[in-house]
């Protein structure tokens, strides 16, 4: 009888005993009527005291996998396990890649994920991700309404919420869209784990596997993830300066009859660009015409830092057509995971059904903090202070674009939003460039990500603007620029690799 | 040109003006060239300020949809979205349920919404959820913890989190793990919101459209909902005293061929069953013969009154096929939304990346919060104090079931967890019973919830003893038992319609 004693493990030796003697009776290891050895000489065996080893026999005799007799000795009884036991040299690990749905043995990407670990580093300087400038969080503000909250609201702050959220927050966000022009009661809103709860639940209610969804070309890389997870074929519309090209989009329409329209309108991810009036209007029409359900992704529009942008498609559309996601991530911080959705009462009817499938409700504190925070009206204050720093975090890096310009790249001023879209010299090596950045300690996301097909983009990046402070924005874009340089042709590239200086 | 103005409105009224002109001129109502009213004369008709009515006309000069000459007056620019204006009334409201995915369709099924609003009104005495005693929450010491993290973490509190979860809690995690005998590393855990995000993510990485899944019958209803939405067949196992029928299971793999087996071998929801060490083994034993993978949800192990519960699967599985979900939902409280999955790295990595698609990670502050409380001993502290507490409710209701029995009923007494699964006269007629002790204030779940096939359980009622305290439970028991005794047949039933007491 084998036992192997861990005198490190938090579970103590007698226990250790009993479990691994446990495990041989129901493995058929250790057959009915098996005599156990003596206590004293196991004791001696294993270097324990004799009282441990009796402590563990009574242990088994309690559950009734040992009996003892005086003279007779520990004696394991009879289990009718033993029929289907197995020696354990005859079960194998689970393939468990057989198990696995194929959409999910496809999706390995992991792309957010992969970002936010990157931008976690310290020495590097992030513009890969989507993420505000930490320095910016009222922190003391939601000390001060948290410390209240705990007075004031003390156990409701721990209770469950309602599915469709906590209604003086669902107030507060219907407060927020009167001031971008939509008229949603608080029931006319659904409170989320983040604006990409409303994208996975907007995929589970819309798409059937081969259903094609149209999105803008290049798009959010996050929205393709989960349209595709879902079983979806995404087709992009391709955009310019006035957004999405409604011209394109009428043919695309007729040709694939897509499930839905997928756009983000104002201060797009990652174009930067928004939608003309005329262009939100031409897609509202199509969308009537054609009887298609518009899924609008609103995070950036509060962000804006020349003039309010153009309203939401929502704001826009009398006819219920229009599917309104938006987040507090982009304005505030991530962590909370608090975004909305608003819609038609048939369809947040579903979004609230399956929010009691998947997670029941988002976590109650962050819901009354955040109404707190915008009942007191600090939301509003704290918006106009983001929209100063983070127009001068652009500046600094349209300045730096320019001051360390490489021929051949190009990019637009965004008016708003999170993002620069830089086009490239053409003759870039692209992989090459990621790995020279990298070793200066500069990350980015790579064009390609935000195209459907993957294969256009190769000669643009995503440059983010609001994570870093200027002074990083200068540094990363100049080592960025450096890299672009040594980078554009093979013989400089060699050239370079001699003077790479990283940063860390 | 018709034009309503709104003075209680929060827009302004220049820009109620300035909106409803240019969605006519969109929508082609005003087509080119159409001059529109001299500024003076709407401003009569209207009865607002001249200068109002010329803010509005600047606001659409501003965005070319208009211009102006002096002596020509306001005219009407011309718009390529008048090709596909149409009138509005040629635009009819989407028909929705033709968008939605069938399942979606079908799932209409509320409960757990249901009951989360039925427990929170007033007067109302509710059996019917599966709630936390909120007289337990440890506030203050919670507040103190949220008070130091706020000068501690500070911002970190607010950022991202990695998608698999904050490391520390983790490792608190993996710590309790090895309290329930698992040893699990940090790096085998991953951060959920709540163990029923764990179930969704569970039939998204195994369920195919015509899978079949075996589960305990009866069983958590959440769990039928969830895996019948993925597109499986939920098929039943039955239980008795020693929890899942194993010899019954074996015909039923053979059979069914199922995708995986989902138990709640400890305290099982609803019956209060705990299964025996034998059949765990032997459970164990076909997974391994027949190479299936084992779904453990374990919510309530920790909730044990009289003796400790047999080690769960999980630490009986020496071969890695069982995935253990778990929560601090029945423990702690609800609110927080934070559960979590252990299991093998390669099933781990599916969960992490269901993770990142469709929430990103859990709430931060909740994570920090709970790993504070686990790491200064107050979650082990917390778990004794609510054994004794829960324990003495259950033996409350047992009592009242005695005081007040009625004939036929049956109930066995717990050995932990949160429910007693009673039995109720074979002629009592169920549907009068619900409305019979709504009216008096007393909610309950009825048995056919936890049967997959829906049509069994109904003389069965499913009563929670943890939400309610002691006299509420014998005041409701009490309710209960007079709607029982006045509902197992239609005489005494007429009888009692006039002598109902309500309890609010």
């Amino acid at each position: 009888m084998r036992i192997i004693i861990n005198r490190n493990a938090d579970t103590p030796v007698y226990l250790q005993i009993k479990n691994q003697v446990r495990d041989m009776i129901f493995s058929g290891i250790l057959p009915a009527d098996t005599l156990l050895p003596p206590e004293r000489s196991l004791a001696k065996e294993l270097e324990v005291n004799r009282s441990t080893v009796i402590k563990a026999y009574q242990e088994l005799k309690a559950d009734s996998l040992v009996d003892s007799h005086v003279g007779k000795g520990t004696v394991v009884l009879s289990h009718t396990v033993k029929k289907t036991a197995l020696p354990d040299s005859y079960i194998n690990p689970l393939p468990w890649y057989q198990f696995f749905t194929d959409s999910i043995n496809a999706g390995t990407d992991n792309i957010i994920g992969d970002i936010m670990a990157m931008t976690g580093d310290s020495g590097v300087i992030s513009f890969a991700g989507g993420i505000p400038a930490s320095n910016l969080y009222p922190v003391e503000i939601l000390k001060t309404i948290q410390t209240e909250l705990f007075t004031t609201a003390n156990r409701e702050l721990f209770l469950h919420s309602p599915v469709e959220g906590y209604y003086p927050l669902r107030e507060s966000i219907s407060h927020l869209l009167r001031q971008r022009q939509i008229a949603a009661s608080p029931k006319d809103v659904v409170v989320l784990s983040g604006s990409q709860q409303g994208l996975d639940f907007a995929a589970r209610i819309f798409i059937r596997t081969g259903d094609t969804v149209l999105v803008e070309e290049p798009t959010f890389f996050g929205a393709i993830q989960i349209f595709r997870s879902a079983g979806a074929r995404v087709i992009g519309v391709p955009i310019d300066q006035e957004g999405m090209r409604t011209d394109v989009l009428e043919a695309l329409l007729i040709r694939h009859k897509p499930k839905f329209i997928y756009t983000l309108p104002t201060f797009q991810n990652p174009s930067g660009v928004s939608m003309s009036l005329e262009r939100r209007y031409q897609l509202l029409n199509l969308a009537y015409q054609y009887q298609l359900p518009i899924l609008e992704d609103d995070p950036y529009g509060e962000l804006y830092y020349d003039r309010p942008p153009y309203p939401p498609l929502k704001a826009l559309d009398r006819h219920g057509y229009v599917i309104y996601l938006s987040t507090f991530s982009k304005t505030l911080f991530l962590g909370l995971r608090v975004g909305w959705v608003s819609g038609p009462p048939q369809v947040l009817a579903k979004f609230a059904h399956l929010k009691q499938l998947t997670d029941l409700h988002v976590n109650t504190p962050a819901q009354f903090l955040l109404d707190e925070f915008i009942r007191r009206g600090y939301y509003e204050k704290h918006i106009t202070l983001v929209r100063q720093e983070y127009s001068a975090r652009r500046d600094a890096m349209l300045k730096a674009l320019e001051k360390y310009k490489v021929p051949g790249t190009k990019w637009d001023k965004p008016e708003g939003g999170y993002y620069i879209w830089c086009r490239l010299p053409d003759n870039i090596i692209r992989h090459k460039l990621v790995a020279n950045a990298g070793n200066r300690g500069v990350v980015f996301l790579p064009g390609e990500t935000f195209y459907p097909d993957g294969t256009q983009g190769d000669t643009r990046i995503r440059l983010n603007y609001t994570f870093t402070n200027q002074e990083q924005i200068q540094t990363g874009i100049k080592y960025l620029m450096q890299a672009v340089r040594e980078t554009t042709s093979l013989d400089d590239n060699q050239e370079s690799e001699r003077n790479i200086k990283p940063l860390v």
